[in-house]
């Protein structure tokens, strides 16, 4: 607990490097198997935000790195999934990911739809390992229905669907909030809340749950806005492909400097509700999150 | 009890048919959602032979119907999210099923992929449901286990990846069993094993996947067969596409007539470890299965 939190980061982001490599290993990956597309995607270094996050909430509710190893997979599992189906080309067809072509172009598109198929099948498998460890049958059935119901129709997809048909249409700031509020928030509601579901903490819950809504809001205008003004060799990705496929973005709809406000909102709204005493790894990580580079 | 197979099915059928509607309607189905596109494919008129199999094997080892609800739920969902990604253009590239025109033909590819995305998890969240009821939440988190290795990169995914490798392949006849046993018999073998789990009952179990895993095989050979010999307009497909796509099958591999004898030889083996004092409904659906028109 005395170590800086670009420390703690730095080191739970080894510890979920190494969960991941050793899970994939235990997979046992034969060429042209769907586990090879899982680990290409799995292993493109990714920030690990979402299970950082995970890890952080626990930490708030009493919970130690390990007893939470499935769902900060599981969470992972889950965002790699929604990459790879929406770099499709049926969807937003990007080529590039965090620098590498992305899953279709490497395996094909029937493996990338597969590859997302299958990662988000073990996200449940791994939910359904919490049993074996040290949380009541009862809250793990409830923490799975949890992230089932955020990633599903009503959250994550129906931001991803919300978003799609926002494309070259004129949508105004509520719709765009709740847009992103499902697409992007919801599972960083569920890395956050689930910790403190198997912990039985439900007031925790609540708080968590709101820091892990503005929270997402304040990631994605972040990530809008540097798609605007980013520079793509530090980002892996092009940048400006909002704008050519008419999405709707906070910079589109406000402008980038109102944005950056935004995000400085957001960020207060996010740690409002949570106890000071307890929340130095969130604060850090929502630091780390609103200040990517651009 | 007293009522012959041919009614127990159409009532079972029925049930599940208003379960299904029930649940649509409870989503409050939105135009341009995912769940339109969700709905278009749930009511296609399948035979909810899954859904069938959990009831069978829920009077099998004495659960009522209404108990298995979620499951049943869950087992079709998951039956149709993977009809919808088979469909797609980028996998098999069928225009038709069951009369109608394919998902992504009505809603296009985005869509498509979201429902099947979306159905696959719902399903997660009807197990989780399972909970309220009067199942022990360490078996209902077995039973969940249970569907998310059956369907994943070791059951069901592993099937339709290899199933796509093997196109226009010579392979035997030992792997082309496999595959099957993935592609078609997980689900098949998780239908009628996950009422047993959820009861509790572990040599059942054991009795009652030996029987899905020989359904399962006998029923993707009369698919097969269906394929070269059936009447497209009775099946609502089109017919001779595993032969275009060079797909490996047993018609090909041993030709029609030794295939209908394996299937017969499948039928046998299915029930051999059951009891027989109460399998009749299983065998009656097992029946049905083998007996669609040739």
């Amino acid at each position: 607990m005395g170590m800086d939190i670009g420390e703690w980061m730095e080191r739970a982001r080894q510890e979920v490097d190494a969960w991941i490599r050793e899970d994939i290993e235990a997979m046992g990956v034969q060429p042209g198997s769907v586990e090879e597309a899982m680990r290409y995607s799995l292993t493109a270094g990714g920030k690990r935000l979402r299970p950082l996050l995970v890890l952080a909430a626990g930490e708030y509710v009493g919970l130690s790195w390990p007893l939470l190893k499935p769902v900060a997979l599981a969470v992972e599992y889950v965002h790699t999934y929604s990459l790879i189906h929406d770099d499709l080309p049926a969807m937003d067809n990007d080529d590039f990911r965090r620098g590498r072509p992305t899953s279709h172009k490497v395996f094909g598109e029937a493996m990338a739809i597969l590859a997302g198929d299958a990662l988000l099948t073990e996200a449940f498998v791994k939910m359904a390992e919490l049993a074996e460890g040290a949380f009541e049958p009862r809250q793990v059935l409830k923490a799975t229905q949890w992230l089932a119901v955020a990633i599903g129709r009503q959250g994550l997809i129906q931001g991803q669907v919300r978003d799609l048909a926002a494309e070259h249409q004129d949508i105004g700031l509520d719709d765009l909030r709740d847009i992103h509020l499902k697409k992007t928030g919801a599972l960083f509601e569920a890395s956050v809340t689930i910790p403190a579901i198997l912990a039985n903490a439900s007031e925790d819950a609540e708080a968590l749950r709101h820091f892990g809504r503005h929270f997402g809001l304040a990631f994605q205008m972040v990530d809008d806005i540097l798609n605007v003004v980013g520079d793509p060799a530090l980002l892996g990705k092009a940048t400006g492909t909002d704008a050519g496929l008419g999405k709707a973005t906070y910079p589109r709809l406000v402008g980038v400097e109102r944005a950056r406000a935004l995000v400085n909102e957001e960020s207060r709204l996010a740690l409002e509700q949570l106890d000071a005493a307890r929340y130095a790894r969130l604060e850090g990580i929502l630091t780390y999150a609103q200040s990517r580079s651009w």
